[in-house]
């Protein structure tokens, strides 16, 4: 069914967007990127003088389930987040469906799961029956006239939310990098990857020097 | 089964705070709110000037269900937010239960429901039911060992939220006149309702203030 | 000498995205503006619904004097700064010179001038002399050896500070908004009209919108 | 002449209630703090969880020069700043003395001063007869009817500034942490080292963990 998904829709600024900021001075804003702006973008993020970063957009429409989307949703300095209303829209319900179900881990009290349930199947098997009934609940309560605000409370936190996100270079990376990190929940580490995919090819000096800043 | 519900846990500032803020000295720090003070403090909101009431501070207790918790915490700018993470929490799941269920509305493209459904009585059956076997599933898969952060998948929508909420008087009476609106959901102005009941006690002169302004 | 001044580097957007970004679906972003689009912006402003004109991005050029750009960087949500320091930077100050001084207003308390003061010629002289010492006491120091953060000091509030300026066209709608108002500095309004003269092309529809909003 | 300065005027919260927030449940509330949220301080701050330490909040009364309130300005979030206004107030105009001056480092580029000038007493004196220059020209143009918004251009960047500060114990740690640097100006590590005085003692643990981490 439906998966965690992210596509660019617009961007403003690239490498050299950094480098002329951070010089400050019209009269100095280059047009080519060179050597030097390269070592002048590494010294940057080294010395977390992170605010020239902030002066680039970048407008994603992205896919992911509820549970998944109020994480994401607390990271607000700098991002701007719109999405449907399940208040008057009640077409185009989707669940997320995870590849296997994760025991509870042992032991660590960070992680958030251990390895594959030895019986996943099993999971997946009565999951997927239960999306079915709460959709059938559903549409029996939007076809029975009830008002779509109230009807989605029979939802599960996996339906799927689409969301248009915009912010700065700086604000993606740090989603990215408390969502890559490993006591992320998978999902959210997958979410973060596909979001480095995406920004990254955009901004290549800039986020392999926030990286290694 | 759980309501909707806000506690105060703590404040910093009352009225006379506003007013001894908008003079900003020091040496005029009144120790007595007085008519002048009052005057001061509808000049201010009359005129928009609301970085006064800023400088203060509430923190409370709050309970919601998801839909309705993911509306609120839209609102960012000057409040800090901590809830129970079900990443890690099994215990305590709770239910949203509506009073009663109602309509799509006929006409308005702005309001989310119309009146009370004349089913309301058997969707609130189906609803009871449909929840009992939500939890069901939660709890097998809990108890075989599926991981937390997976298994709340299966929650629905109307899932009970716990969480601390801190911010500025501004920040608070932002949220409440956004949510006391006839346009919000029915739920979302019994939340605005019983934010007024506990903030408009601790700064009774700048809450009329700020309504009239 | 130096004047107020404004101009763009970068944007992201258009009208066409506010509108595009209010339906969310990414299934129905449009090519091209039409009519419904045209109308759905003025919607949205009308409404307050401002979300969705957050999702584009301005890079402007400024310049002005320090007690202006003080003021306006009290606007911060949504906007990114980057200036040059006269920490480090010890050359290319300039000053502000007013075509005229304003007299004191009598009797309003919000209007910070009155007309044209009636010797503004003498101040102006005045005035001039000052700067002039001012920038040769600052040389005095930088040529013998005072450290730049220090020298400064005797630099007045007039000295023009040049700043990178990013944000969307919502915050800086803002910053317009309350720096057209007549009771703002009139140094302040000829700032608000620039920032208009560099924008309002840019998102010829939305602007309309949000100002008749 | 004035000083740099910080005083208390109110405060939110304790060390307990970051404890208390990192619980979140209302009903594990405690009123006592124990060897075990001691502990749960130290884990948050050592691992980054810097949310609980937000549901707190300090206002304090500040004094000091333009060029630093203007660094000490741009932390914003989280923080509300409240100053008299030079537009409307001509009075109590005072000047930052530095007690002495520093000579331009050598070498290092983010060094902002090296160490006390030879000549640091013959700039002194150059600089107190400047500012009473300065506050001549001022007053002039103030006892002349010049608007106070106008004239307050003369007043050089050493003008001392009165604000009101308000924010929560995390956004007051950020300010302390990046202006205790010492490559920050000596005049805003002082002003770092006085905010320590003062919060410090309010939330010991939280302040001695924050450190730590």
């Amino acid at each position: 069914m439906a998966e965690i998904n992210i596509e660019l829709i617009d961007s403003m600024g690239c490498d050299l967007t950094v480098a002329n900021v951070a010089r400050v001075s019209f009269n100095r804003w280059k047009e080519e990127l060179d050597e030097g702006d390269v070592g002048l973008i590494n010294y940057l993020a080294r010395h977390a003088h992170t605010s020239p970063f902030r002066h680039t957009a970048i407008t994603l429409s992205c896919k992911a389930p509820v549970f998944l989307a109020r994480q994401l949703g607390k990271h607000q300095v700098g991002l701007s987040w719109n999405e449907v209303s399940r208040r008057y829209v009640d077409a185009g319900i989707e669940f997320f469906v995870p590849d296997n179900w994760r025991s509870r881990p042992d032991g660590s009290v960070k992680q958030g799961s251990g390895g594959v349930h030895s019986h996943s199947e099993y999971f997946s098997h009565e999951y997927q029956q239960f999306v079915v009934r709460c959709k059938d609940i559903y549409d029996e309560m939007i076809e029975g006239g009830v008002a779509p605000e109230m009807a989605r409370m029979v939802l599960p936190q996996s339906m799927m939310v689409d969301w248009v996100w915009t912010g700065s270079l700086t604000a993606f990376f740090h989603v990215w990098r408390l969502r890559i990190d490993n006591h992320a929940q998978k999902e959210a580490q997958e979410f973060a990857q596909k979001l480095e995919e995406v920004v990254q090819p955009i901004f290549p000096h800039s986020w392999k020097a926030l990286k290694n800043g």
